[in-house]
């Protein structure tokens, strides 16, 4: 059971483009597109005739039409073309959903359209602002393009004459503009387990003291209790970890020579977003990060998650970029072997006992505030 | 639910052989063989004692003896030998199913063996007829041989003198007879759907237009709409396609100059037996063919697939033989891919509404009629 | 359903270090590892907190630390530590299984562990006893060791310096000790069917016959009818096969020269535990061998199987050893393909009805002694 009435990420905006694609999302088939003019759209993707998935037909113009026996539907999923015949029934149409485009990802609405307002997208404008520097989590690059560089932990392609790819052309920040070079941009990574251990895992921070312990975890940790706070459609967890070393990653980003003050608040908004606000401070410096995450169910065991990290310092600083770029990718990739094992050991023993501990209280307010949406709905 | 009392291609004439084959058909595992004297033979290929496959241990003459305790069955299934013991248990025997050989095909009847009445079996003499020209789907040879050489599509073997295997000698038509080459037959396909989607997809040729519009489709197809009828055991659908340019295929086969009259007639019989009957004509020139469609259940939801055509035209003509060989089946690796799709989205969504058109007419009488044979044998 | 309230064998030996070891057994999750002080342990492998395998986290001296959230469990299973708090809920425990080493294998009682009586164990003193030489099934090497040497079927590893690792070194039987060398013991076979498939097979012994007809098989066997008797926990069949050609396996062995007395005798012991005393004689000669097997139910349809096979002759004959070495492993694999056929054909029709026959008698009689046990312990 999902939240229906609600926006979730469908894909990274590059993902979409004029060839369909074929996604599954709160286990519905869905193909995502845009039409000439550059708009997204997003079909159900099962011909209401005979199932064929539309995905694997053709757009002619902005029009799609089934591989199997050419019926056409336009962007709202009216059929508007049924071959051999000039009446069209009325029940011939597909599921159309709202999207909208916006920071860098296309948001989907899979409940009633009726109720689809874009001003209640999470502000997650952080993946845009000049102000902050983005890097996403994997990367992945088109098979087709033959002229591909990996440096900095980006994928930098080269568009132009190949006999000028000089790979000393490469800007030592993706920023700075150079006519012929192109920045593709990372990936959606699938998960093997139910979104909402994604969202245990990003609202229990205590967990970086175990799994990352030698990248954005310490000890310290565990020392200082955290409070949680439940606000309308939000639960908040903020902990301060005053007066200790912090740990490696945030040591050599932030060049501290000793002990920092260092936060972590984490708010979650059902069902399925969170922003980590992170950072270290002594009595001259400060870095501010913030971890983006954005788990859309696929199934009730799979999961497409959509992640990113943004920091507000060492802006231009391929070192700082490279630190970042590839540890947060390691981090990320530390977390994906517990949480499809826990999924395997739920499938394996549903009913299994669970003891609750206090670290658990921000994913069970979660949780609730979760069950609260599902049942409202209903 | 299957129709049991109805005869199904169980195999290709060359698949039965001395060496014992295991094929599961309507759920149930059969075991193929044949006899010293060649006669096919079916038996339930699980043995009585402890469910062993009495493929995997061996033909004694022709008795079939179990891989594990050695238990031994005749061609009717009795139980002759339970080794350490002399009384054999009245109850110690596995099914054994009635088969006919006949056009190249190996026919079983899965029901009440005393209804199995060989003149019931499909006519499919066009595989045999000397008139006919007849092509396979794909082709399969035995790994053993090892002098084989591809030509025209076809797969020849050497049987005589390794020093004389000259491919010189190949000759240009397989009925030509040369003392040394023998002609191996094609094999089976198998298909990941139910066989029923086989025959809604043989029964509705508008999809032509668009599945195969390169090689024996044309957007005239859906202009002229086709007539049902049903008679006792029989749905037939009939288009003309009056004063139009051939498809691709058919245009270089006849070396049409220009527009045709083109027919399409298809001939279903429940419970899964097609032949597509084609061709074109103008004032002058005329081609005939027959696609003989025989898909056989081995689950509700994989199929194998018998399927072969054949032409009354070019009958000595390597060129065309290289056209049709290879053409048909290009053409029907362009359907497996949306049968698999839509067996897929079946079973995902089970319930899902479909909207029916209109050249759902034919393959909706067939189910109707295959329907009603299901609830008769009840 | 299992007999829980006994036995089993979780793991050789060697397979049980200070890396844990994940292992399904029963159907439960097992970590298995030893103490600092050589103890084998054996926990439920699922944190009580939120189900990760405790597997995949660490061993600190002896305690386990949760890879996730940092609990931590003694070797009894209960936890001590729960990082954020200071208060452990009484709950929080992990299962401990009574575990005991014994003739290289880690026995385990996956019961009550107050019934967990080490006396209850099978006597299979065989595997240690001097007299007797001890040849294994599969055999397994650490990837990490690179100076790794197979002769007579056995895996032999250098520990030191590696410029002196030379092959000429390698002793002509193991016992003869040699200071840089280290035998390694064979591994525990996965085999995919329910472990009473295993124990039918091995009470069985006319199945030798038709399965193991080039190696220990004899048409004799069929001629000889055995006996069953039935003992306070113990099925013995015996079978003496007089006057008679041993088979090609004994033959060679034992260097006989004409007819031999023969004798099978089987000892069962439900749950799960065969030993087949097997051997020949003539006026002059006698061989002894036995096969003991202890199959560990790892689901109802998967069986870790352990295996091994002991004789009292040709103890220092390398020919000997290649013979029984490589023939054993030989004799288990020709097995393996029809017992998982079997498992297939019974998953296919569960309600299959199977036809009994006189060689059944003694696994038949085991079967009923563990429906006895099962009925028992509820």
């Amino acid at each position: 059971m999902y939240v229906r009435n609600a926006w979730y990420v469908a894909a990274w905006d590059h993902e979409v483009t004029r060839e369909m694609r074929r996604r599954i999302l709160l286990d519905e088939p869905v193909v995502l597109f845009r039409t000439d003019s550059g708009k997204p759209v997003a079909l159900e993707d099962r011909c209401c005739h005979r199932q064929a998935p539309l995905s694997m037909g053709k757009l002619v113009g902005n029009i799609v039409q089934c591989p199997y026996h050419g019926l056409q539907f336009d962007t709202t999923g009216k059929c508007v073309k049924v071959p051999s015949q000039d009446l069209i029934p009325g029940s011939a149409r597909v599921r159309a959903f709202p999207v909208v485009e916006k920071n860098h990802w296309i948001w989907i609405w899979m409940g009633d359209p009726a109720k689809a307002d874009p001003a209640l997208i999470e502000d997650f404008h952080y993946l845009d602002d000049p102000a902050w520097r983005f890097g996403g989590s994997y990367l992945h690059v088109d098979a087709n393009y033959l002229l591909v560089v990996e440096k900095y932990n980006w994928v930098w392609i080269w568009l132009g004459d190949p006999a000028k790819a000089d790979q000393a052309l490469i800007p030592n920040w993706w920023w700075a503009d150079h006519a012929d070079w192109a920045f593709t941009k990372p990936d959606m990574i699938p998960v093997k387990c139910n979104y909402q251990l994604i969202a245990d895992n990003v609202l229990d921070v205590t967990h970086l003291a175990y799994v990352h312990a030698s990248s954005i975890g310490a000890p310290s940790i565990t020392e200082f209790p955290g409070t949680v706070e439940r606000e309308e459609g939000l639960v908040r967890f903020t902990r301060w970890i005053k007066d200790r070393l912090p740990p490696p990653m945030y040591k050599e980003a932030g060049g501290f020579p000793g002990n920092v003050d260092r936060w972590q608040i984490v708010e979650h908004i059902p069902p399925c977003f969170t922003v980590n606000f992170a950072g270290c401070k002594d009595s001259i410096r400060r870095i501010d990060l913030m971890a983006l995450s954005a788990p859309t169910p696929e199934t009730e065991k799979t999961t497409h998650y959509f992640f990113g990290f943004t920091r507000n310092f060492g802006l231009k600083d391929p070192a700082q970029e490279e630190r970042f770029s590839a540890g947060m990718v390691k981090v990320f990739n530390e977390d994906i072997p517990i949480l499809e094992a826990q999924q395997r050991a739920l499938d394996a023993v549903p009913g299994a006992a669970r003891v609750d501990i206090k670290v658990d209280a921000a994913p069970l307010a979660a949780r609730r505030m979760l069950q609260a949406m599902l049942e409202k709905q209903d």
